[in-house]
């Protein structure tokens, strides 16, 4: 149900969470109070239970019965929910399967038959199930999903989000030329018409958008024609909501964009002429932009989210990413899956690390990002992309409580060697353990996972 | 124990490795019968237990009573054990901790201190226990490892692989110049003495080699004395032991080679002009080899480890692998841990698969690697790599049985999410099936290891 709770929350112990870009906060022996709407009460640095009961619950008006405690053991820590910025939710099940392809023949080959067969709301709902319930389980609190053509199917999606309890924006994917027979908007008239149909759908089960929020979802330009851009530019301007695509993915995509749409300036200029480059926009990959497009998409405010294991698998290039943030661009991270073969934001984080180390063989050493820097990318980052800043991201009385609790392995425990990764021998600083975390982690060490305060996820011991 | 046996196996069920480097075949209701020396004496396809009984028993001699029968489960798979030609067991805790350095400051930041502090043999029982038990529990039957320069830490880490069953290579690391006062050889003489003295001790505690067999460690050109080399190579003539080292990993390792030995045309001519290159010689690295250095390479027969987690990692650059087997160099995998940020060779087939790509997209998109090249690497071409073709690598008659069950997730199953990863909905091909334990597996997936017969992990429900 859309706000469901589960009471009210007090969380102990250490939190770790991006003061900066480039910084992480470690915040020792905390207690946080989160209400029974899921938001962020009190935050109090060296409180202990006692404490908390004696001197926080009564300025908020609490009392002990009414509280569940959750505490992290030592070693463990509270870190904000990962929020996937560009994630295909359709394509899960061909997640790995991409072959040697690039993204034109892996759309053909593997993606739009897997998309269309989604059609069928039976396979839809074990698709869809399993996706949440996988990137639920690699903390992902929030997620901005491209569906399918089919409504039914991508009202269900929005359902199942809902019902798992995962913060979503949903969108019905919109393609009226270019695209097989087999799967294809009709019409810019039916894909409109389509677009409102899962927009009214939403209306009706989250009229206030709590947890979930429709997403206008031009696929990318190639797919699209002039018109239904138009459409949905005009769309989005009646409606306030975001928008999200694809954009400068692939050389060869980039080539046909200019070839489709002779009398625009650029890839970007597309967008931007169709009423669809706004600050609401979600823009993912950015692989190959002009600086003229990059100058674009910061005049607009654009927002960019970065897809490094997609771009890596299906070989499209490297994101600039420093040059990006560089710009003042905001900028998140995307799974991108199943052009990214992982619906892990864990795996997109060591991926942005390695990728931007391939930048740097070319341009420098100031193109690598840092592991606090890849953290950020995944919580304030992301959440600026999708316009949550003030609600999510990081831990600040006000803000919901999104968050995971994560534990690394003791060396010295009796834990089985298969039961959790990322072993720590008792001398790493914290830096240290964050860092081997992001490097070795995996569902495992996300123990549980908070979506406003409600428990959506935890590792069955 | 050496030679270390649990009797006669009978193995049921899928098999798959790799047939050439680019094909790998599935052997479908197959019996494979293992006697107690770890030998594959039989494999049958289309044989189930019964049928295995009656007509293979009896030509073996075997009978009912003296055999431990496995099956593969319906989607789970045996597959060869995996390789890893090229491991620093005296890393494991600096897994993922790397920063934004490069090779040389790398390793005196992280490395030396580290390695230096394991002449503590508590630690290094700590330690070296963990490293094994994690590379096993991925599947790694055979490790070419590096120690430290420490003797008695160094033969400890023989006495663990033997004692937990690993088929392993043991490097004393000789270095007796550019390095740390704590951390360094104190003269070629006494290297030499230390590399003898782990020579003598693994040849008490394995006489013939059956699991573990030392290896001669240059640590790399920059850190040995031209006396050290020429002592080695000496060595290595006297003894036809394999030798192990680094060779061109980072460009400014590479000028440094260049200042340091003068006389000698390339970094791959200082190595031959020891007498350290011949055709057990195993090449860590090999980014940035001259096309003049890699036909020096084909013509002493010597082997590469590429290792491109670590590549990507330490910022080191992209080797040209699809150059290299065109060449027809033998190439197998190395996770080069903690340069490599991992201890699993699935992580190293990821990466080496990504890397390709990077490479592709400079070079084109021949230089793509395969998931069945990939896969042909981390077995077979690690085989040849550490010159245990004969042995291992496959599943024929005469090999020995080092091989892992794989286990992938049916969505359908009654386990919890974190379990096991890689969900599979029922319609994947063999080959998909694969493709997606490749990019989504992990250890949770290697559902029991055996080396020589003798199992040595197993997953515990």
């Amino acid at each position: 149900m859309a706000g469901q709770t589960t009471g009210r929350h007090l969380f102990l112990g250490t939190l770790v969470h991006s003061k900066s870009l480039s910084e992480l906060e470690f915040l020792q022996n905390t207690a946080v109070c989160v209400d029974d709407k899921g938001i962020i009460v009190a935050i109090w640095p060296n409180y202990d239970q006692i404490r908390a009961e004696k001197s926080l619950y009564p300025r908020l008006g609490w009392s002990r019965g009414d509280v569940t405690v959750t505490r992290a053991k030592e070693g463990e820590f509270f870190f904000p929910g990962f929020i996937d910025t560009h994630i295909h939710a359709s394509q899960y099940p061909n997640a790995g399967i991409f072959g040697k392809t690039t993204l034109l023949d892996w759309l053909n080959t593997y993606t739009f038959p897997m998309e269309s067969s989604l059609s069928s709301i039976e396979k839809a709902k074990t698709v869809y199930t399993r996706c949440i319930q996988r990137t639920l389980s690699h903390g992902t609190t929030t997620a901005s999903y491209y569906a399918t053509i089919s409504v039914p199917s991508t009202n269900l999606l929005a359902d199942l989000c809902l019902s798992f309890g995962q913060r979503a924006f949903i969108g019905r994917c919109c393609m009226d030329t270019l695209s097989p027979d087999f799967y294809r908007d009709e019409s810019p008239a039916s894909a409109l018409a389509d677009t409102r149909a899962t927009i009214s759908h939403i209306a009706e089960i989250d009229p206030s958008n709590t947890l979930v929020t429709p997403i206008i979802t031009p696929r990318f330009a190639p797919s699209c024609s002039s018109e239904l851009m138009h459409n949905l530019g005009a769309l989005q301007k009646e409606t306030g909501l975001p928008v999200q695509t694809h954009i400068s993915e692939n050389t060869n995509e980039i080539k046909l964009v200019g070839q489709l749409f002779p009398d625009h300036m650029s890839y970007t200029h597309v967008y931007d002429d169709h009423g669809l480059l706004g600050p609401k926009t979600i823009l993912a990959h950015a692989v190959h932009l002009s600086d003229e497009e990059v100058d674009l998409i910061k005049k607009r405010k654009g927002k960019i989210s970065h897809c490094p294991a997609s771009n890596s698998a299906i070989t499209s290039g490297t994101a600039k990413v420093r040059k990006l943030l560089e710009k003042g661009i905001e900028v998140g991270l995307g799974t991108d899956m199943s052009g990214g073969y992982s619906p892990s934001i864990l795996e997109a984080i060591r991926q942005a690390l390695l990728v931007s180390r391939h930048v740097a063989m070319e341009g420098g050493d100031e193109c690598k990002l840092s592991v606090e820097e890849a953290l950020y990318l995944s919580t304030r980052g992301g959440a600026s992309v999708v316009g949550l800043e003030q609600t999510i991201g990081g831990f600040e009385v006000g803000k919901e409580w999104d968050a995971q609790l994560i534990g690394l392995n003791q060396v010295d425990s009796d834990e089985s060697i298969n039961a959790r990764p990322v072993d720590v021998f008792g001398w790493e600083s914290w830096p240290e353990r964050l860092a081997k975390w992001v490097f070795n982690g995996d569902d495992r060490n996300t123990l549980a996972v908070w979506v406003k305060g409600r428990l959506v996820h935890e590792v069955k011991s």
